[in-house]
């Protein structure tokens, strides 16, 4: 069909779907760079899209019971900017259009969650979008089942690319979703043949349809420039029982030159070439220019939801008072008034009970505790439930049987559960936590570096932290994992010692609103190091000091988590022989840097032979024995060299020489 | 069916296959950890396979026209070490499989490569196995074409788990497959219906059948406890066009009272049900003791392929001695003689042009002049061919079309692609490369890990390395990618400032033959800084003084890549006042710690004040600035303080502060 075809058949719809077309042009030319041609190819998806079935409210971005848009070929950033502005959400201004990609806008090259209000995720890195998705939409069910249909009742749609769908990520989100029967989740695939390397059947030939429907997925098609054709397809997909996917197919970069190719993907600027697009969509306007009837629809379809939305609101102020606040509170992301108790309450306990266990059980201890006071969290386990000790009692399952339940078998997909964490938290009203081992953060890399630019406050349970785990090998044995977390930047990486460190670790973990945490943990038992109890969270100091020198200070050894054990032991071999041996905590670099210089220097002072000590690799330590006000001072590390082996525990701690009696050695050798 | 009319139908398969089921109670219940229930489950199919399909010799077990046999669901490791035990591999002693996971032992609790003779790839991280077999399947189809089939010619078999499905990678393995037309490739799933939460389908309800068939394979179902039934698969199997896909419908831990549940899958180590499952079997041995005539058997087995590894060798020495020579210089991965004139002269022509360019655009011009002489190489990107600037004119395109091209377009697919090259480079006969952003590493590093833990030389061109790639904003800028692949124990990243830089960092990466390579490359535009010519590789000694200082040395300026320019215009600065500045370039860390500690100390002597320039995160640098032989120093670092930004390069340098002002400013104010 060309493009005369389409104005001709649908005048009114063409030039409305051609206003994004034209801001997309004129703003990446403006830029000189971008992406040009998923938003003209997918433009009349999203104006069938926002017209007839999303319900938003552009005067209120984040009203919670709003249909979320998500754009997971998030290059496409021109597609969901214009559609801010020309429905008039307030900070999307022409200017901001204007200055796409520039330094100070808000409408950078891919859309920033945090930056643009309708911007519900922060997408570009390919099949995020599609995966966060799948906890928009599991967040949705759960708040629907727990709160009523009156207070919580919506869609999750997601556009789609095929380099969304080529990534593995969305192959968990597909079988995950499926498995959950979310059927409130409309994922439309923008079916255009192209990729950046040239046509999609270069590198793959997948029936994206038969994909999808082999998960439990309702397939549909559309002509993805025929508005009527897209409104009936959304409308039988909205009515699907399972989740939908609808395959829209569309010509990239339509009515320009490039159309139909991997040059549309990118960048159009050439002017003649551009004026010539407009000039064959029969668009009237100048640069950033929207004929003044064009934009009065697009407000209206802005406004529109406004309704929706008094209703939802008068709705709401029906829950008693006890109730909206509590709906508020969760969804402003606040922890409960009691959980400093209920933290308080598990630390007393341990310095009475002094127990000895993996720092993973007694993340289940203070979880035990924290779940039943904090309903909103909702955890999970990428199929190692009994290993990462996720799971409490009071939980119930999440499933299409169960929406109340809060624990989700997340299946073998740590990626896909990471990302969804993300959708879930983004979603609001909930707090979730999953769990892996800690080598496999590896798997769901991508997703956590989300989590920390987007400041999302999910919470990594990463068990089986280090060589600790023994047997399974090198393979399953973090050695550089806590340095890669700590290199990523807005992430609390917290190593605790005991339950006390643990309580307070969580404490961190939940209460913190723009922040991950990534929790790592041991496999094997640890005994309790905080015998005494205090109110105050060290944790959140992120180090401390431990046990003082005895006399006068010579020795300092820092460590974190399992590692904390060995140095007390080495500090009372140090003591024994007449050396001052000072032991500090370090569960978080993190939150010790955000402390002042004084605070830092009062537990790691100069004058000192500083031992570091941790079941991982030296990368980053340096910081600590030089960088911090060490740096007239000698120091040494007690620590993995490389990668771990196949072999219990204990062997391997000695074998790799992580042992009281290095790190003696090593601090008498610097005296 | 129950295990009495297994055992009555087909007696002396039972006993043979049964032999691996005792070893793996005997082996697990002596390391009392492990992963009993999968072997159990598919020893029927695994004594099929390599009764009556598998090409292999026990007595030559890197024979290069050996069928490869991946266990893909590494967990099940002693599936594995029983079949090399029982036919007869040399290194797989009985004494090894009873020190099963003990330290020293070859017999890990996942199968690792450089252990075991017969592992072809470590495996135990789930999805690995299945996208190696990928490349290994692509190895044998480009080998034959180019050396014909009378020296290359056989299957890749995959044993694969529940997980390694569920995992996202083994999506993009099955869509690139699927595109590539990889019909020697068979994957037997251990369709078991457990995972370690309980039933798969407390997480799942893909039917893997139709998704694999949406993919272009071709999908066949057996007993996996019926040997007829099985033979008459993989048969099907390998007559098959497609890949193939063979779902053997299983029992995990067969026989045993946790048979078809999620505790089967682990440790049974329970001394009275290990005797009633071994008398259930009718199993005579005590512990590791297998029948003479079952042992026989198999011994048999392992040597039934001795006359086809001979005809094959009568075959190879057909090929003229050059042709014998090439084919042993590159299946030991040996560079070719040329390779070192061919990096000189790239390097004498450009310090005669001193070109301006990308040091992706410097990757691309070595690799013209490298591929050529270099025909092993496959080459390719996950879709950003263009960008990463890794195709060059002589390579033509691997499909099934052309067998004999060498750049393979890999879709969206980071990850896969990542595994394919790890399985590329085991097969042996061919050396990988491959491209994406640094930023997207990402999503690579399970398989890279991978890489670097079996020490597997495969080359990660990682270009638009920084903030420097400006507009596409942070998710697309690594700030943290450096650290995170330097943190890697066994990886080469390699930073080149320029084209000679670049050059000399292929020569490493080309030549080294038990360490991967990530090279980090520029997008943006970078002035020649090596500007004489030398024949000395100085990039293989890590770091090295590009610019010394004019009067007496007060300053220390280290930076990689893109950042020496930056640091030789500080030192032009600081030098105009007379403040004595060296410049240090630093591309590589890992291999200047393998320098000695005098080289070491010559290029970053004591007594200068220390500043490090880098585009990316502090994270490890205090180890140059501090920890080596500059305790006594002061020093400084210029680069990023966190994620990135939306805009032109040359703009975010200037907000962020990564310039020579910023330079020269830390270095005076500690001077």
């Amino acid at each position: 069909m060309d493009i005369q075809t389409l104005r001709n058949r649908h005048p009114d719809h063409w030039m409305r779907a051609t206003a994004i077309r034209a801001l997309t042009l004129d703003a990446v030319a403006a830029a000189n760079s971008g992406h040009s041609g998923m938003p003209m190819g997918m433009a009349d998806v999203a104006t069938v899209l926002f017209a007839n079935h999303l319900k938003f409210d552009a005067s209120a971005p984040r009203w919670p019971d709003r249909d979320r848009f998500i754009l997971s070929a998030g290059h496409g950033s021109m597609l969901l900017y214009s559609l801010m502005y020309l429905t008039g959400y307030e900070d999307m201004t022409l200017d901001q259009v204007k200055n796409f990609r520039q330094w100070g806008a808000i409408t950078a090259g891919h859309p920033e969650y945090g930056h643009v209000q309708g911007v519900e995720t922060t997408t570009g890195p390919l099949g995020q979008g599609i995966s966060n998705a799948v906890g928009f939409a599991m967040a949705e069910e759960s708040l629907r089942a727990r709160w009523g249909s009156h207070v919580q009742d919506h869609h999750t749609y997601v556009i789609a690319g095929d380099g969304c769908l080529m990534e593995g990520v969305s192959q968990e989100a597909i079988g995950l979703a499926g498995r959950l029967k979310l059927s409130r989740l409309i994922v439309l695939w923008d079916d255009n043949g192209i990729t950046i390397d040239g046509k999609v059947s270069l590198s793959d030939v997948t029936d994206q349809g038969a994909r999808f429907a082999a998960s439990g997925w309702d397939v549909f098609s559309c002509d993805g420039h025929d508005p009527e054709d897209i409104d009936r397809a959304i409308t039988a997909a909205k009515a699907s029982p399972g989740p939908a996917m609808v395959a829209c197919k569309t010509h990239i970069a339509i009515g320009h030159a490039a159309q139909d190719t991997s040059k549309g993907h990118g960048a159009l600027t050439d002017k003649a070439q551009l004026q010539a697009t407009k000039d064959g969509y029969g668009w009237p306007g100048g640069a950033f220019d929207v004929p003044s009837d064009v934009k009065s629809w697009w407000e209206a379809v802005g406004a529109k939801g406004a309704e929706a939305r008094s209703a939802w609101d008068a709705r709401r102020t029906t829950l008693s008072a006890t109730k909206q606040a509590e709906f508020a509170r969760i969804f402003a992301g606040d922890a409960p008034a009691k959980l400093a108790a209920t933290i308080r309450a598990v630390k007393k306990q341990a310095v009475e009970d002094l127990p000895k266990l993996a720092t993973r059980a007694a993340s289940e201890k203070v979880l035990a505790a924290v779940n039943p006071v904090m309903q909103e969290t909702i955890g999970g386990s990428a199929d190692l439930t009994g290993s990462n000790n996720t799971k409490t009692a009071d939980m119930g399952v999440f499933s299409d049987e169960n929406r109340k339940g809060r624990y989700v078998y997340y299946g073998i997909r740590e990626h896909g559960m990471a990302a969804a964490m993300n959708g879930l938290a983004l979603h609001g009203g909930v707090r979730a936590y999953g769990g892996t081992f800690m080598c496999f953060t590896d798997y769901a890399r991508p997703a956590m570096r989300l989590s920390a630019l987007m400041g999302v406050p999910v919470v990594y349970v990463m068990t089986h932290d280090s060589i600790g785990l023994g047997e399974d090998g090198p393979t399953h044995q973090p050695v550089e994992h806590l340095a890669i977390s700590r290199a990523t930047p807005n992430t609390y990486v917290i190593r605790p010692a005991d339950l006390v460190e643990t309580a307070e670790a969580w404490e961190v973990a939940l209460t913190t609103k723009t922040t991950p945490t990534v929790l790592a943990l041991s496999r094997q038992n640890l005994p309790a190091v905080r015998k005494s109890h205090t109110n105050q969270n060290m944790v959140a100091k992120g180090a401390y000091v431990l046990e003082e020198a005895s006399t006068k200070r010579q020795v300092i050894l820092m460590a974190t988590g399992s590692e904390v054990e060995i140095a007390l032991k080495a500090r009372e071999m140090l003591e024994a022989e007449g050396i001052g041996t000072r032991v500090v905590s370090m569960p978080c670099w993190e939150l010790f840097a955000e402390q002042d210089a004084t605070y830092r220097r009062k537990v790691l002072p100069p004058g000192a032979v500083r031992i570091a000590i941790e079941a991982g690799t030296r990368f980053g330590w340096d910081t600590w024995l030089f960088g911090e006000g060490g740096k007239r001072d000698k120091g040494d590390f007690v620590g993995m060299t490389g990668f771990g082996a196949s072999a219990p525990a204990e062997r391997l701690y000695a074998e790799f020489g992580i042992t009281a009696e290095a790190a003696v050695a090593k601090a008498k050798a610097l005296l």
